[in-house]
């Protein structure tokens, strides 16, 4: 299996509005890609200081599926449209478990 | 649930043996800690280019059997002896699933 994992953290100047639109769109994709197997998204909880604001952690198959995955269009689109827009920082490790 | 993420880049002068060392640690959680309901680890599988180094992805069924976890002694010497010596960033996220 490969774990995909990725956190953000957002620029000041994002609205909630464009936070909420990132949850909108990504929440889609589990429905036009059929290679995810598990897909959890959101913002951090608040639990802790000092966080990052955001996460994505995808469950594939093979490096073959996240790879349909990291470039499919409707992935592409999403980060184009509404996470370049408001990205501060972004951290990202894919685990092979 | 909560899923609590965290990435980590790894300093210079961090030999592979230390690295090694942080997952042979950590894998000891999971029978150590009866909160942790799912735990993966491990180093980035090198797929991409720019990536963290190092991740954690443990999942609790609520906030309170996570917070068990983040502050129990074996976390914790881990975190203090094995961690904390050679990591060059860190970023976390908790997500409330």
């Amino acid at each position: 299996m490969i774990r995909h994992i990725v956190l953000f953290t957002w620029t000041e100047e994002a609205t909630d509005a464009q936070k909420v639109a990132v949850t909108e769109a990504l929440s889609e994709l589990p429905g036009l890609i059929p290679q995810i197997r598990a897909y959890t998204v959101g913002s951090d909880a608040g639990i802790n200081q000092g966080n990052s604001e955001y996460a994505v952690v995808a469950d594939f198959d093979s490096v073959e599926d996240y790879i349909v995955y990291r470039d499919h269009p409707d992935h592409q689109a999403i980060i184009a449209a509404r996470i370049k827009p408001i990205v501060a920082t972004r951290a990202a490790v894919q685990l092979s478990l």
